[in-house]
């Protein structure tokens, strides 16, 4: 059994209010190429398959054309689960149908325990659950915790194999010692939702999801694919793929295939000189997703918008040695009760730009709190 | 060819704020025995499946069991489209894997001109669909209400008939001279979203959804089947059910089977005194949705909730002869301004309940009334 092994699609996300639908259209056509060309048995996704419970109808159609291509057109079997992203209920639409054509997508605990065999292998789909539903379905109250919940999960799963074949885990949770980055959920306090590493020695493989990175987790037959794209700047260093997994030999042999996004996140650094002019900015994608690195410490009045007007995708500015500030910030805030509403105004808005008022701004102001001030006193 | 004609199934629909989940799956079971007794060849329902355009978590676990039982368990096929207040591309979803056990769910406006044949009939399926989505696909400017867009639409399945076969029309919309009930989305004015019934003579039958009673349209071969259950006090006097349609012989047979709802909406008139006495409430459905026609003009405290302790589910109160008024009600609207805030609050809650404060009321009124008093004064 050859399988493709990717997660965390997330499909419908934003990053700093850009739609990335053209990313991950472009990404899953490298997923079906890669797919075609390593000619595997089926296609693994461990979860997350959309950012939100109530995905937007966008996202939804994108999605739909996806599954329809890898599955009814390309004839890729496919077995999925749904993430802490997703909602089960909305996720489980159409899945009796599904199975038809070999499109297994399990949302509920109690499907974890109908394995899917293929070839010489026994596919345990398991979504992401909450301790609640293990309480429930093993009519235990003891069970507090996703590590309690596991153990039981695992010790019914076990009675299911099928000792002559190899069993492969797909799930969606934390495994104790990995690592994560901004563009992942918030995770419990506390450790209550993560997973020992030791409970998953019982399958050959586990496929996971819910980490973007695909080094998230040190471990020869856990791993997590990684999204398929960046979703946030901690993951900038990040190469993003999928696994090809092969379970024809004793061990499994994984390969990690290379995923190239349309745009990438870059940084770029420099003094607003350096990155007005042509000769920078002509030497890199500016199209990308771009965090800037200003070296300026100067106010550069309406920076954002001339440095917008060649950079289209900027997701943040930092100024690498500060900004040079007529008060003390510090100062500032503790005084903040004294001060006018005009300079609060003024302060506020060089705080969050980063730029000082033009002086049809400090008009607008200027007129603006006149009529508030006339509401106010009930005119 | 022998089908069943239902429509406006509204799963997740409430009635001042009551639930219908309970009636709706009852319902549904009535129609399926209703579909297995008169041994039809399939299930035609013809949109305004679920209430809102993105239904609760519960709405679509109902309509996602009655979807399996009809069309895996029961295996019949299934001819649907979206209704106004689906939303298509939510409704789509897994579309084109049903189609694998004969469950056509058409939602968009391309899809009416493949018809789907069964037997001796072609089904044309067309979902609702504004007049923009027909100046798109006729690519003519030109159409800018629902008639002349259908004037296009029924020319382009003309195209498609096989003279052989009769043809039947599936589509969701209001047909000039039908009459409507509270519970239909409010309508366009100016007759814009009307289609003249003689567009429909192409057909030998057109089965109808959006209006809610089975007589809003007096024609022969064109009906609306109506909604399986009351959904507002409008329909009070209605017969709910289905049309069995027979395509067998020149002219359709047609025959109506009533729907016989778990809870009722029914009218119940009596005095305070009658209506609380058991000798009136253990001779009627007290656990049905009532309007309650109150025949008492005296101020009665606390009325709602002694008549909510016998009659879970009133869903409104009418004072038949009036009610005994302290004030003429019209003087007082233009007096608001100079009542004091206790006063206005006492007015207030009379004229919404139809009841006065208690003593305990009117203290917690002045507690509360002094209390922002002294948050308005800054304390």
């Amino acid at each position: 059994m050859r399988f493709l092994h990717t997660a965390d699609w997330h499909i419908g996300k934003k990053i700093h209010g850009f739609d990335l639908l053209e990313e991950q259209k472009d990404a899953f056509q490298q997923i079906l190429q890669i797919a075609k060309a390593e000619k595997v048995d089926a296609i693994v996704i461990a979860g997350d398959l959309y950012d939100r419970s109530v995905p937007a109808v966008e996202a939804i159609e994108v999605f739909n054309q996806m599954v329809i291509e890898m599955n009814l057109q390309e004839k890729f079997p496919v077995l999925a689960i749904s993430g802490n992203h997703d909602s089960s209920t909305r996720l489980e639409t159409g899945g009796p149908w599904f199975v038809q054509s070999d499109f297994y997508l399990h949302t509920r605990l109690d499907q974890a325990f109908q394995p899917i065999e293929m070839k010489n292998t026994q596919f345990f789909l398991l979504p992401y659950f909450e301790p609640i539903s293990a309480r429930l379905y093993f009519e235990n109250d003891e069970i507090r915790t996703i590590e309690q919940a596991m153990n039981e999960v695992v010790k019914e799963m076990k009675t299911h194999f099928d000792l002559d074949k190899k069993q492969v885990l797909v799930s969606h949770f934390f495994v104790a010692g990995s690592e994560k980055t901004d563009s992942e959920t918030k995770l419990m306090v506390g450790g209550l939702d993560t997973v020992p590493l030791s409970v998953l020695n019982a399958f050959d493989y586990v496929a996971l999801g819910h980490l973007h990175g695909k080094n998230a987790l040190k471990a020869e037959q856990a791993k997590y694919s990684g999204s398929p794209l960046k979703f946030s700047l901690s993951e900038i260093d990040q190469k993003k793929g999928v696994w090809i997994v092969d379970t024809e030999n004793q061990k499994p042999l994984l390969e990690f295939k290379e995923i190239h996004p349309l745009r990438d996140i870059i940084q770029i650094e420099g003094s607003f000189t350096d990155l007005i002019s042509p000769a920078f900015y002509e030497s890199i994608r500016k199209e990308d997703f771009l965090h800037v690195k200003l070296t300026d410490r100067a106010v550069i009045p309406n920076m954002m918008n001339q440095l917008r007007q060649i950079y289209p995708r900027i997701i943040g500015v930092e100024r690498l040695y500060g900004r040079e500030e007529h008060n003390e910030n510090k100062t500032v805030k503790t005084e903040l009760k004294t001060l006018a509403p005009k300079q609060l105004v003024e302060q506020f808005f060089s705080e969050v730009t980063g730029e000082e008022l033009t002086a049809q701004q400090q008009d607008w102001i200027k007129e603006n709190l006149a009529e508030i001030h006339q509401i106010e006193r009930g005119k």
